[in-house]
């Protein structure tokens, strides 16, 4: 069943068109794969596997990527490599901090299954934090779990809220998971189309703003999923991580990816986030319009225009705003672990919250 | 005689308060000077220099500083020795583009005649590029110009608008210039004081927002100041560059420093930026919480504890917001080179649009 | 059983003394472990895992560090973490690729079993590739082998050679493997201890130096560990990785750290190491003269004067390129996957060869 | 009159054969000029500018460029742009650290000498101190000094030892100066040029090697340059700095260039540079077999495949050891300010230390 979107709602972000699905996979080639854990034994688990592929023929035909870490206070692995050779060269998986490792090698053993002819694999997994709402220290994803977000991947609509590695999320104090968006440029600009996956974990309710609107500040303090009293950890500080993925067709050297990839910041400025203390807002961009194989000796490349990038640094901006609010809009209230319950953002309330900032004349 | 600010048109952002002047110069110890280059002969001249100084003896006490590029379509010298040594060791300057040579070496001139005992110097100059409206190809910006700025800095009151290296600035289509604010965190949270410089040159009109309201989307095409019919490169990659100094008397150590510096991102979205190519976002920030004596052996230091940081963050974010709005509030319409002229932003029209996207029950 | 070190040889490098085990442990509070994997079924496994505990109390009471890739095609995880809050939170493992992800998320298993008072971690795990003796793709390396060698750190003499992550290293194409060496500044300089652990797998025999001695070039042929004719891949490039841990007890600020991990990469240029393209060449340096308990809210840190820095820079280089000869030395002839043997470098020839560029008069 | 060179003396360093001129010319379309400024009157000047030209056109045809600091005690302007672009766009200064504005401002004036159609410029100018020998604080070099070595730039042979900026270095206590170097990869591996120049100012004596021979240990104390009784500061620390500049045909990637720029790392080390604390050791790397026109919509670039790159990285290397070489080679014994004379190492020494350290059957 598909969740409701923000536009559902009818609320529009941003100034530029989404492609057909409003979702990283408008970008030709992407899939993402989806494992879901939702149990309450042996332990009360709210987690699950994001997988993402740049292309199928990712392991042997890299792409240009770059990654930029707004507040590193999270894990992505494979950065060191991303550094070096600014090529992405696996796909990527999104989790729960906890099982950041497994759901790392889990790329490494997929590699193997398949045989690529690649001795050794440095695979990026990035991570939020699910253990509010699920017992992260049972370390419910194993092996098994991320194979099978990797092998499940495909095009088209993507699911979102509470699924995947989005599944035990927490965002502005609501309910957060799993969202997706895109934008395209206009013809003249290139109709390059650059799409954005979050897994959305961070951020307090005061800041909370849709559009110009603080809805956050709008929402009675009885809805609010995070009573905090109960909190283990001071509230102010205890704002999770968000991972972003941007993924374009638009031709980028891998520097020009990295300069995406800080784009991310400005979306989640506009969503409310700040990249407090404790929050892993870490970015990773990639461009399917240049492949580099792996075994070349000399490769043909194209690189966009600088002049060009301006309007591709916009749509990321507003792919990502748009990603959050719909990881947050898709997410239902969640009970689990020691029975804390999260509640999603009330839909009516967001509308009235946005209405009373509309624009009169 | 004082430009009015944001706040006098009733308009005030974030949700922190300000310190007594609003200003960087909350910050006890900072001093800002001003050489401001208004002439029509021999050339067409709209330009100057900007000189803060962290503490009057930064050239043997230095402080802890870090930077961030989030656009780097800019200069700002000094960051090669900021990233290795993490200490700011003499006054900043910010001035016109071509002008960085003159103002950086002028801060060594400085600390020749000062004596001051240390054989070379690293100094901080930034820049944004006032070629709109003034003759930047006269070069007219002098030694005497930018030692005039470091000299004649003081505490208290910030001139904005149209002065010292803001001069000649353009910003969201509108008068730009120079702009100043400042945050006070409570008591609870340590009450440091957070206060922000900009030199605010960046933006297309199409971006601008007042509180997240898209402000710059209710002024009407005829009061804009650029008309792009006459704008010598395409409108939408023209869009300058916008520097920060962030000042805290929060005790941190430069890596902490970094991250303060990193959160201008933050503001300068709220406001509309979103580091187009051709713009060189550039900022600094910087600690008098902290003093490392040049020939010391062993410093003591203090460290701010980790959980302590977001509200500073979140002040940054803050401050930059609203000393960028100040920088255009206070800004007046301009004329200068080949006759062009940059309209300031019109109060009556800016009021207006934040009304209409008001609160409303 | 000891193994014969360097300096058994008659042979001795740099210019500083070492401390008196001439060991990372020289450094007060480091401790070491290893878990050695030798066996032939059911996979033929040359691997293991080896642990560096800064202080028994890193868990909560976090030291000051830093990294630097000098050739960043490999992995350590933790680094988004380092590179914003410059602390090491946890103890350190070194691997296999493969394996990574297993011992990464061993430690976190750790923190959880001693129930440690943090919801998440960040641990860095790093890497070297093994797999030319050992069958990697049968992914030998246990959650259980990675928390054994946590659990059996000790302080004291450090086993080098074929242990731990070292046990199925190849360098300079002789036998590689676990390696530590340290030195100490003259009391006039501070008396600080620096010491390095290294897991040496990089570097063809052409360009191995043991002091000024090109001693690659000296050992013939039929000796030398991997033929050419049976490589898998191009040999030229092959050439591996090196990790170096360096700790100091001298009181270093984080980005000091970052300035000292940097020094690693002249005591490998030493040796004969520049980093070829498939080299993961990845340095981490620790402070333990500096404790920042995590839930502080304001710590007092000392910081080295800034021209105190490089006795201890020189020290780093000299105890990283001591560390790696004394992986080689340490190092026994190996067979392992596919019936591979990688010869030890001789110690009689070694010995012969440096004799033949001896100073005479 | 040219000035013997290293192999002159019939030393020979490195593995790989020089270029037909073993200078940065080799790479095609470079060019280098010189402004040497050497008089006693109205202030003892020692001092000077080197340009360097990628390529004629670089003004409106940039190539890919990327940079390293090893020890960033220095300045290197341009590099904020060159991170975020990847691309130099201007030719290169390096000149006294006094004077790294005035060098900047002088490409700025040279473009506009031109009519470049540029708005702003971002040039790379680096610098290393030497006060020593000149009497910085006159503040010698003009505009119109840096603007000659940038016009009379040309190929060929490049004049080493005391000229341009390395008219006033000392290197490790001996006098240093300008020197370049390249070396030519065989055709199996891509037949690539890859030329250094140096401007050598950096080290300790105790450190000297020469094909890592400790040359610097077996010249008598008192032929050295700066006898450590007269010297301002603690000899240990005070060591200067270098900056590398390496130019290669090989067509790479910005990402890729960073890399090569690190490799000057190695051949520093094997001279017996570690980056002392006080050091400003930045190095830049640029490809010419890329050209990225200024306002192209799309670039068509090549990539050197990644395995193809380890050959190039140990030119870089080699090219760097012989260029420091070369300058110190290429150095005359100068007497300057406040009568301190540097003695250019001594030629009948050198040979005989290097001679004590030669093979012995």
């Amino acid at each position: 069943m598909t969740k409701p979107r923000l536009r559902d709602l009818g609320i529009s972000l941003g100034q530029m068109p989404a492609g057909p699905l409003n979702a990283i996979t408008d970008v030709a080639g992407v899939s993402v794969g989806l494992t879901t854990l939702i149990r309450d034994e042996p332990a009360v688990v709210r987690s699950g596997v994001t997988a993402i592929w740049p292309s199928p023929g990712i392991f042997t035909d890299f792409v240009p990527a770059g990654f930029h870490s707004f507040n590193g206070n999270g894990e992505m692995t494979g950065t060191i490599w991303l550094a070096e050779q600014g090529l992405l060269a696996s796909p990527i998986c999104i989790t729960n901090t906890h099982a950041v490792g497994v759901a790392r090698d889990a790329i490494v053993r997929l590699a193997a299954n398949r045989k690529i002819e690649m001795a050794w694999h440095l695979p990026v997994t990035a991570e939020t934090w699910d253990g509010w709402l699920s017992d992260a220290e049972s370390f419910p994803v194993t092996n098994e779990d991320a194979i099978a977000a990797l092998e499940n991947a495909k095009g088209g609509k993507v699911p979102e809220g509470n699924v995947g590695g989005g599944t035990g999320m927490v965002c502005h104090e609501f309910k957060g998971g799993t969202g997706t968006a895109s934008r395209r440029l206009s013809a003249e600009d290139g109709g390059w189309t650059v799409g954005a996956l979050v897994q959305a974990n961070y951020g307090l309710r005061n800041m909370l703003r849709c559009g110009h609107a603080p809805v956050g500040l709008e929402i009675p303090d009885e809805v609010v999923a995070v009573p905090e009293r109960t909190r283990k950890v001071k509230p102010k500080t205890d704002q999770g991580s968000i991972i972003v993925i941007l993924a374009t067709d638009a031709p980028l050297l891998p520097i020009q990816c990295t300069r995406l990839a800080r784009r991310a910041t400005t979306g989640l400025a506009w969503v409310g986030g700040y990249g407090s203390n404790s929050s892993g807002d870490i970015f990773l961009a990639f461009s399917t319009g240049n492949k580099v194989p792996m075994k070349a000796k000399m490769i043909d490349m194209k690189m966009l225009g600088m002049d060009e990038c301006s309007p591709l640094f916009q749509a990321a901006a507003e792919a990502t705003e748009e990603a959050i609010w719909n990881a947050m809009v898709a997410a239902d209230t969640m009970t689990g672990w020691q029975g804390r319950t999260v509640n999603a953002i009330p839909h009516d309330l967001l509308k009235q919250a946005a209405a009373r900032y509309a624009r009169r004349d």
